[in-house]
């Protein structure tokens, strides 16, 4: 029964990337419309602040196709999806708003989050899962 | 005993990327061989149809690397692969033929897919989960 | 029953990308340090021995992401994480040292792992899964 209680299931998953350079990081009014201040303080203290942005940036487009949802595309607020790393370091993902809401209706419980930048290349890889 | 009912195992990942540049979506006979009507309808009525296509050509090589058995390398029938959206737009997986054996074979009920392209790039992740 | 046996659920996963250029697997130190004998032995006699190091060294990167626990760049050792291809090609982990005493300790039973590469870049995706 106990193992019963922590097996779930995958519920979708979700790859992004982008050129970092392509990510407007330097324009405040981009920044504070899609990242929660708790992330424009992370991504700042940052060795490389615009690759941190960047893989932020595509790690909640990952996170929102992994919910099987409408994306950015069709205005979902990207805010909604925070992303911010545990005391081991991982990005762990936080879902407020219309992207919690989404996640509850369909039993999503937590989403697994990766991501990763080369010089150029920010690249994210989300893992929705169902308890 | 519901919650048993829909736990499920991951069989095996796949992920894959390829130039968009590197994959001949002009040419009829490799995207007749490669791609199903539906597909081939699907790709050519988006705005990028290249890109689209070659999304869908690291898809299927994605999903052929999930399933653990030998890639199209070895002559695996890429068509046998089949990956439309759904209403969400989420890209999903049908398998037919010799892919569908394999799956069966293997207990693999379903397999999560995700796709992207940058300017350059498509990238695709998929998971086969067994049930 | 057999059914729960066989339920896992994900502990973590992984992603990691470097341009192949930027593995500097003609040094000798480089690849003793970080590969076993297998590694090299199976990285050399491949059509393309840089890549297929170089897509190993992103693999040991996204199975440690997977895994949860502190990078490389902690000085953990990249060796005890050890990829050799089974019977039907799949990438296939085991771990070592420090890296199997930390999954153990996080009841990771296996790291399911995909790797992939273009001419210019190699990209892994790594999932941990507990049991």
């Amino acid at each position: 029964a106990e193992t019963l209680a922590h097996a779930s299931s995958t519920a979708g998953v979700g790859v992004d990337q982008e050129l970092i350079s392509s990510v407007p990081s330097w324009n405040p009014t981009f920044t504070e419309r899609n990242f929660t201040d708790a992330e424009i303080a992370y991504c700042r203290a940052q060795p490389a602040p615009e690759a941190s942005f960047a893989a932020r940036w595509v790690g909640k487009e990952a996170v929102f196709k992994s919910l099987g949802v409408s994306s950015r595309g069709a205005g979902a607020p990207v805010k909604d999806i925070e992303i911010l790393p545990d005391a081991a370091g991982v990005p762990t993902v936080v879902l407020h708003g219309e992207a919690k809401a989404a996640a509850d209706a369909k039993g999503i419980a937590k989403v697994h989050l990766s991501l990763s930048h080369s010089e150029t290349t920010a690249i994210a890889f989300a893992q929705a899962a169902s308890s």
